[in-house]
This record gives structure tokens, C-alpha cells and sequence, in this order.
């Protein structure tokens, strides 16, 4: 079958990319210390000060943060699924699993040491490999003020983010993206283009250097998987049916409003880890700040939302209200850490109120995103990262500036890439694998059995 | 539509809450400052001293509790779906949303300050408005003693916790309760009467200069929540067919055990943070026994459940059990931190006794409370509330008297609310609405759609 | 009903063990002080040094583990309920809630001290009884240089690893066994077997002694759950239909999807609290490591299942990938702390094509478990033990002692205690029970009632 062949090119790929992790991997144990020796409590407890104390307690806070980040991607899969047709269930979860596994082992293998390059940075690109460099004395890392972290913890944080690019793409090209071209697809957005792109903010980049802020990612993250969903979107083309050209006309529902709002609570949850480690340490002050705007803004867009459903739809539309409270969320991405709760209460309502008017502009211009990924990500990472200029202190034009930066890159690489995937091995497909479902056509199984 | 009709009442009324909300966050800011400006990190570590340390680890601890409270909501919105009819799987989720969002907005509009009114408070009642008062210096606020956590750790801690006495009623009045009634209802609730009923425990009101204890909320919240779902489900009478009064008898199922299932092993996982954070700092000793309390009382319960439906009703029941450990849970919240496990044990086996026991008792006198709402939180939360006078050292008969001043108040209060409500726009959807669902009849759609 | 007399022995255990744990629950509390005194929090500022700030912090971080690990058994039920028929999904929620709830009593009655024995312990045995001896003065306990953490959390963190070994059999034994008779084995597993097995090496018992390690448990938890879950299927026999040899042979498949990967996905979630607990303190280096590795590990398991799956099957299975991620976690788990995550993605990527085989091979020969219990958490557990020798450095002769002896004890003693349940009562349901489903037979319930 065609699937199995374009498998096998995954596979040599896969297999490719993992025996270089292996491979770096064991030359970066060599070159480092080979096993972990036992640390001495007593001789630690001994000489442990205040200040270290303070590093070890934003060490915990981080990872604590790391940890709620992680199950976000229980979150993106669920909320996919539920708001998807049945017959591409497993489809959703094997993408996901797919995601967060490989992202996970690219992130070591490549993208923390593209994405953080150091202080010789030349502003814009440095691809830097492997994650294992002098990680041995802690206490070293910490004396040169480093951060409020380990380094491995400092890894896992970002690591937990790197996926989420490509998973926000998964949901926009659900229910007709040929699997093996995602997986390729996925492993340059999350391997390739989300470390450059981000190095150009968190490592200490171009951006970041001319005042743009970019707290927790509603560019860097968001509109940056937002745009790259609307690039493979628009190659991908609609779903069969949805727009009545090529087949009868039904509306194509999700097939399980808890799956989705499970999906919504939980992203909601991991949310606070999002935001609350990208304070990079447990100051007092700003961790409680930013986990207060965090669940305002998801609030704010929730009810903002049901509001503007209820005087354009004239319904109360669960799957608006769901997509609201992530809309709030995205916007509050960008400046949870530099405005008051008031600030993020609005920041929150008007992303509540864009994400309806977003999602019904792409229904009526044509684009077909199942789960509606481009605008709750891209729209609302925007006006996120523009509302940082409004509320907090950066300047309005760098804002701007660093949204587009993102939006455009995110498109055109995602765009480049896509079509490249498209022009040789396809990206979506045959329509009879269509009707029949991705879980059948793709993977010999149904998500569901219930006995009769 | 009437429904529609009923939306635009509370759409006015939405937009009213919201227009204040803002109108009172911006003068907020205003008179504090409208940005927050970066905390100098060198210059903090270099101050900081072991008393700061201690004020660091409990502001992270409270935190990482606040988050572990808001994942009950997702708790709920399981527990509730589940253990009621596919049809109105839609309506309970949209309820949940709309309690969880409008809860955190109100909590800060006025919530907050009328539960926590200072040291000026009378005892009763004292509304106060908006967050934002002098949050500036978390420093003076630590060297006032203040707490073990900074402000907006206290606001969002305690945000977390108000809208959960809406969402117990939303359990018990599913099926059959009128959208834009609840969620009136539900306003007040949260914005009102939780908040001023509060301030006698926890505001250092009236109840609590007697000697009156409630740890996390065995009475402030659940007796509260539980009598308040009492007084709703005698106004609104039982669903349609389940008394075989007004239509053919048949038993009225939940649609989906795992759902249940979930629900109550969130809520349990939520409650180590609902109990642990109530310590409100990381003291060792005490932390530690509230989570080992917390997990042997919920365990009690289960057991004690499990063995005496087995007596009664000679059969294994799912959802009694479920019910067994969430009555095991409300019971030890009063107590969680002035008792040794051993009584903990016990006080949550007796509470997975009373909760069957609780549960037949309303079914017998016909009031139709479809998740066990009643006795989980009403019936268990007095008897956690008397058990600290057997078990921990509180004054038993002022735990009588506050476990019935919560429970009488709820009660009152929300039979006056709610029959206002009942007698203007009224209170429960015709009955050709509820035989076709809520999904249908309110929101126009369905939570499942699977593939044939 | 015969389910029902075995239900009135069932009874009988369940109440006397009940009575002995209050009674000695009484008794510890008449020896230790009955009520617990609020502790003065101005006076603990005062003294608090930097090395009781090292213990505060190593306390919240070990009770935010237990919480997670406690969230595992969540994913245990979801993932057991998603892999079997809908027609027994009640009966695996029930029995995963008796697991836990009876696992954390047992624990406070007889596991905890039986599996830490003190200084005075043989090495091989010590029944204890009671986990409350003299818990008053933590600071008396720190100062003995005890723990990073409190009596009480220590307990509550070994209390929520506990019932893990018999939810694995739970899994392994699922859609055939008898109810009452799980219910009792899993007594046996969880108070006596586990703690006493557990001692050898946590307790400092002989294993621990000659250099065996075992950071969280590959052997001492997985090994041992995995090997007691081979015993009981062995005993047990295939489910009807399974091999074509009494009925119509059909694949039997998992009837929901989505339940297993959300199963799966809240188990990695639970195993960042499960290995980065078992730091035993907030020790900045390892537990960010121990984090980093276990990230890594799951993710490793992952793709390499998914690239084996495909080898061998052809075709992208996701039950394979999901068993994956628990097989790299599983294999991760007994030197998270003692390599480096070079290693860690190798231990974890060979676990993930380890379980691929292992599945296969039992499915060859005819050994029914339906979730693949014995070959994650059994042949992944041997696989990571010896790994530690490999990669880490433990001695590998005694890697291999120690993996031997709790998988061939765990194996002795649960064919030996379900041969003794099966002679007696039996252990599997009728064939009429077996096949109209064990939610109906044993509970006279369904899990799932969709409207039509």
C-alpha cells in the first residue's frame, strides 16, 4: 500500500534521526562524567546558604512547571479527538504521541543548543547539538548566576514546550493529513524552525535585544504554531464534505464535547505550569502575579466569548465557550508577568470576543480548521503579544515587529516545507481513505468498541 | 425562543458584571501602579534570609495547591456528566465553564474583599470590592506577618475555592434546570452569598472568635454547597419519569461510568491541594499530615461505602463507592489538620456509611438529586464539621452551631434567590425540552456524534 | 447468587481488617498525642536556619510527588478500562478504587513498617504494625538526620506506591476474574507481600546491602507487579474466545481508545512524581535530572515501539505505542538517578522494542493479558534493573540477583496465594457470567447508557 511505502521513508528518517541522538548522545557522555555520583546530602545541607536555598526552591517551582506543561499534550490530544469526527481518533493520538516523543528527543539533540547559543550569538541562527555540555557542578552554573535552575531542569522546561508548535499544527490538518507526511513535517517544525525562531527572543536574539517582550510565548509558541497550521491548511485544503464541492453537505461535528472539555480543563491546568515557569525562578511576587492573570484571562475569555456567541450565533455554543477560554489564555501568554489583573482580565475578554470573530471569518473565507488552531493560536497570539505594548512596558512597534516576525517565518517555512512534502510524497489522503477514516485507512483499527 | 428570551436577560446582566469588573479593575490600577516592573533577582537573592526562604517555599506550595484546587472543576464537570443522561451531557459542561470563569471574575470583583473584609470587620457582613489594594511591596506584607505567601497567592487560592459551591448545585439540579436561571443563580451565589458566609470563619468573623474550626471548608464550602443544592432541587422537583409521577418509570442512569470515574479520582487528586494549601505555608509537620489525612480519610470512605452497600443493597455499586470517597474527603476538610490518622480513618469510614445511608434517605422521601449532592456535601460536610469536636480540640457545640449556621443560610438563601427566580422567569424548561435534552433544547447540540 | 456468598466471605476480611486497623489506629493514638496541636508558626520563623529551609523545601517537593504518583492510579484505571470490553468497565473502575483505597489502609496498618523495618532489621523479614510511632517533633527527626522530609510525608509517599503491584495483576487478570477473589489476593499482594519484598532493598535489607540498586523501583515495584500478574493469568487461563479454543475466535479488542491514551498520557505525568520523589529530597542536580531522564526515557520507548510496530507489523498500531511509553518509563525507572539522559533515551528506546517482542512472544504462547501488563511492567522491569549495571554503577551480577528475586518471589508467592483462592471460592467467573460481561454479572450495572 501506498501508506506503507511512504512509512518506510519515515522510517529511515526516524531511524536516522535516532541513531544520531544515540550517537551524540555517547560521545556527550564521554566527554562529560559517564555515570552520576550520589550527591552528599550532609556536605550539602552543611554548607547550604540562603541564596541557595532561594536556587533551590525556584529548582523545584520549575520543575513542578515543567510537569503541569507536560500534560498539556493530554490536553491538545483530547481536545483534538473530541472535537473530530470518531473515525480519526487513533489518528489524533498516534500524531500526538508522535510529537511529544520525537520532540522530546530533538529538543536534546538539537534544539536547546539552537535555541539558547549563548553569549557569542550572532543574533539570528547558531544550530547547536546535543543538550549534554558540562551539566556537572551545579553549584558552578549557579555562582555565575546562571539562572534560578539547574541546567537539566532548564532543559526539561523548554523541552515540554518545543512540541507544542507542531501539535497545534496536528489539529488543524486533522481528518485528512497523510500521516507519514505530518511526522516529517512535525519533526522540521519542532527540530528546525521553532528553536531558530525562538532563539531570536528567549536565546537573547535580535528581538529581544530592540525591547520585544515575549513573556511565555504568544508569539514565540502560539502564533508561531498558529500561522504554521494556516500555511499546511491552506496547501491541505478542506475536508471532504465540509464545504459541499466535492461530496454532500453535512456539518462535520466533533464526536465527544467531554473528550474536548477534559482537553480544555486540562490545557487550562498545565496553563499555569506554561506561564508560572516562565518566571524562571520562585520569586514570591511574580510567580502569584502571573498565576492570578493566568486564570483571570482564561475566565475573561470564556465569558467574553459565550457572550459574543450568544449575540451573533444566538446559542449558547459550547465549543466557542471551550475555544474562548483557550483564547484568553494565549493572550495573556505574552504579558501575564508585566500587568495587573485588571489588564488581564481585558487582555483575556478580547481574546474571547477575536477568537468567535476569527473562527467565523476563516468558516466564511473557506479555510477548514477543524478545531479552529489558526485562530485561538494565531489571531489571539497576536493581539497577545500586541497587548504587551498596550498594558505592560514594551514598545507597541517592537511588539508588532515580533508578532509579524513570527507569524511569517512560522508561515513560510511551515509553507515551503509542506509543499516540498506535497510535491513528493502527497500530504493528504486518497478520498476513499477519507470517507472511510484515518483510524481504519491508516491504521487497521477503530477507537471504539462498545459490546452491543 | 423563550430560552433565547431568558439569554438576553442574562446577557444584560453579564455585561453589567463585566462592565464593573473593569470599570473597577482600571481604577485599580490606576491608583496602584498600571505596570508591574521586573523584580531585581540579584538584588533579592542578595538580601534574602532564611525567614524569606520559609515565605518563598509556602507562597509555591499554596500555589501549586491553588492549581491542584482549580483541576476539580474538571472533576465536577466528569463526575456531573457521567453520572447523569447523554442529553444533558452538553448543558452540564457549559455550566461548569460558565461557573468556573464567572466564579474567578466575581471572586475578584467582590468575592475576595467581602470574605476577607480586615481587621475593621464587624463579625457578620462587610462588602468590599476589587483585588487591587496596595499589592505593590510583598516584602511589607511578609514583615506585617501578613501570611506565609504573598497577596495574589491568597486572591488566587481562594478564588479557586468559590465558584465550587455553584458547582454542587449544578450536580443536583441537572437534567431539568433552565440555563440562564442557573446561571443567575449561580451569580449569586458566588458573588454574594459564599463571600459574606465565608467571612464568619475565615474573614475572622463572628464564628470563628468562638472557637469554631473548619480547616479547608467542611461547612464554609461543601455543608454550604450541599444545603444550597438542597434548597434548588425542592423548588425545582424531581426529573420527569424518576418517581414514575409523570411518566412512564424507569431508572434514570448516568451515561458513562469512566466519565464518573474520572470525575472522582480528580476531585481526590484536586483535594490534596484543597486541604494542603489550606495550611497556607509549607510547615513540614503539618502539610505532611493534612496529605496523609486527606488520603486514609478518602480511602475510609470508599471501603466503608463499598462494605455497607454490599450490606444493603447485596450488590458491588460503582457509584456509591465513587460517592464513598468524595464522602470520605468532605469529612476529614473540617478536621484534616487537628487529627491523627487514626481518626482520620475513622472520620471518613463513618462518612462513607452516612453517605449511603443519606442517599436513600432522599430517594425514599423523592428528592431527586441526580449525583448524590445532597449527602455528599451537605450530609458528610456537618458531620466532618462535628467530628473535629470528638477528634480534633474544638468546642463541639460551636461546631454544631456553625455547621448549622452554614447549612440554614445556604439554605435560606438560596430558596429566597432561587424562588425569585421561579416566580419571574422561571426556574425549569417544559417538559418536551427536557425529554429531548438540554443539549438539544438549550444549546442545539449534541456531545456525541459517533461514526457508524 | 454465588457471587454473592463469595461477596459475604469478602465481607468478613474486609471488616475484620477494617477493626484491626481502627483498633490499632486508637491504641497508636492513646500512645502518641490524641489531638494536634497547632504549631506556633511565629516561633518556627524565628529558628528556621538554612538547613531546615533545605528540609522545608525537600518536604513540599516529596508531598507534590506523592500527589502525582497518587494521580497514576487514574491513569491505571483509564488505560485497564480503555484496552478491555465496555461490558467489564465497572467492574476494573471498582476494582481500582478497592486497590487504592485499601492499599493506603493496609499501608498505614502493616506495609509501612513492615517495609521499614529500622536499624535493627534481619535483612530479610520484620512485620511491623502501625505508622504511628512518636511522629510528634519533626525537628527531632530532621536532626537525626532521618529524612529531607517528615515522618508523615515519607509514609504518604511510600503509601501512594503501595497499591501499584496489584493494580498491574488488576490489568493482567481483567474481563474473566472473580471479583471477591481479586479483592482478597490483592490484600495479600498489597499488605504483606509488597512490603516485605519492598524491605529487602528500601528497608536496607540484604539487596540493599550488597549494592543491588534500584532508585524507584523497575524491580521492587514493576518487576514484582509484572511477575505476581504472570502467576495470576497463568492460573486464570485466556478469556473465552481469546485462542479459538472454546467459542468463536475474534480479535477482543480494546473498546476505547481514548480512555488508553489518556491512561497513558496521566501515567507519565504521575511517573515525573514517582521517580523525581524517590530523590528524597529537593537536591537540586538529581531531581532535575531524575526529571529530564524520565521525560526522555518515555519518549525513547515511544518511537522505538513505534518504529519496531512497524517493522514487524506494518502498520502504525497505537496500542504499540501507547505500551511503549509505559515500557521506557518502566525501564527508566531503577536508574533515572545514576545515568545520564544519553543512556536514558538508549535504556528507555530498548525497553520500547523489548515490550514490542515480549507482547508478541506471550501472545504466541498462548499467556491472555489483555494489556500487556506482564511484558511492560515484567520484562521491562527486569530490562531496567540490569540496566542500572550497564549504564549506571551498580554491580551487574547483583542487578541480576535482585531482578531475579523479586520477580521469581512475586511470581512463587501469587501463584501460591490465587492456586489457594482457586481451590477455595475459585478465582474465575462462568462462562454465562464471562460472557454477558462482569459490569452485569458481578455489579447488575453498565458502564455506558447513550440516548438514543
Amino acid at each position: 500500500m501506498n501508506n506503507i511505502f511512504n512509512f518506510q521513508r519515515f522510517l529511515r528518517i526516524a531511524l536516522f534521526t535516532i541513531s544520531i541522538a544515540f550517537a551524540l548522545g555517547q560521545t556527550g557522555e564521554l566527554i562529560a562524567q559517564h555515570r552520576v555520583t550520589e550527591p552528599n546530602y550532609d556536605e550539602y545541607i552543611d554548607t547550604v546558604t540562603s541564596e541557595e536555598s532561594f536556587f533551590t526552591i525556584g529548582n523545584v517551582w520549575v520543575l513542578v512547571c515543567a510537569v503541569l506543561v507536560f500534560i498539556m499534550h493530554l490536553g491538545f490530544a483530547t481536545l483534538e479527538s473530541g472535537l473530530t469526527r470518531s473515525k480519526n481518533t487513533i489518528n489524533i493520538i498516534f500524531k500526538n504521541l508522535f510529537v511529544i516523543s520525537s520532540g522530546l528527543l530533538l529538543y536534546a539533540l538539537v534544539g536547546f543548543r539552537t535555541m539558547y547559543p549563548g553569549v557569542e550569538f550572532n543574533g539570528f541562527f547558531s544550530l547547536g547539538f546535543w543538550i549534554d555540555v558540562n551539566p556537572g557542578d551545579y553549584l558552578d552554573i549557579m555562582s555565575a548566576k546562571y539562572a534560578n535552575y539547574t541546567w537539566w531542569t532548564d532543559f526539561i522546561f523548554q523541552a515540554m514546550f518545543a512540541a507544542t508548535a507542531a501539535t497545534i499544527v496536528s489539529g488543524a490538518v486533522a481528518e485528512r493529513v497523510k500521516l507519514s507526511s505530518f511526522m516529517i513535517f512535525a519533526l522540521f517544525i519542532v527540530g528546525l524552525a521553532y528553536p531558530v525562531a525562538g532563539s531570536w527572543e528567549w536565546g537573547s536574539g535580535w528581538l529581544d535585544r530592540n525591547g520585544f517582550h515575549d513573556f511565555a510565548g504568544s508569539s514565540v509558541v502560539h502564533a508561531f504554531g498558529g500561522f504554521s497550521a494556516l500555511a499546511c491548511v491552506i496547501l491541505l485544503g478542506p475536508r471532504r464534505g465540509k464545504y459541499a464541492t466535492d461530496g454532500p453537505s453535512k456539518p462535520l461535528l466533533g464526536h465527544s464535547m467531554p473528550l474536548a472539555a477534559i482537553g480544555v480543563f486540562i490545557l487550562w491546568f498545565g496553563w499555569f505550569g506554561f506561564n508560572g515557569g516562565s518566571v524562571l525562578s520562585a520569586h514570591p511576587e511574580l510567580i502569584g502575579l502571573v498565576i492570578a492573570n493566568t486564570a483571570l484571562a482564561g475566565a475573561g475569555g470564556c465569558l467574553a466569548s459565550m457572550v459574543s456567541t450568544q449575540i451573533i450565533l444566538k446559542k449558547p455554543d459550547v465549543s466557542m465557550a471551550l475555544n474562548g477560554v483557550l483564547a484568553g489564555l494565549v493572550g495573556i501568554t505574552a504579558g501575564a508577568d508585566s500587568m495587573m489583573p485588571g489588564s488581564a482580565i481585558l487582555v483575556g475578554s478580547i481574546s474571547g470576543v477575536l477568537v468567535v470573530l476569527s473562527i467565523l471569518f476563516f468558516e466564511k473565507i473557506k479555510i477548514d480548521d477543524p478545531v479552529g488552531a489558526t485562530s485561538v493560536h494565531g489571531t489571539c497570539g497576536i493581539w497577545g503579544t500586541l497587548a504587551v505594548g498596550f498594558f505592560g512596558e514594551a514598545p507597541v512597534l517592537w511588539q508588532l515587529i515580533g508578532a509579524m516576525s513570527y507569524a511569517l517565518f512560522a508561515f513560510a517555512f511551515s509553507f515551503l516545507v509542506f509543499l516540498a512534502i506535497k510535491l513528493t510524497i502527497g500530504i493528504r489522503v486518497t478520498a476513499e481513505e477519507e470517507d472511510v477514516g484515518l483510524d481504519i485507512s491508516e491504521h487497521g483499527q477503530e477507537a471504539y468498541a462498545f459490546d452491543k
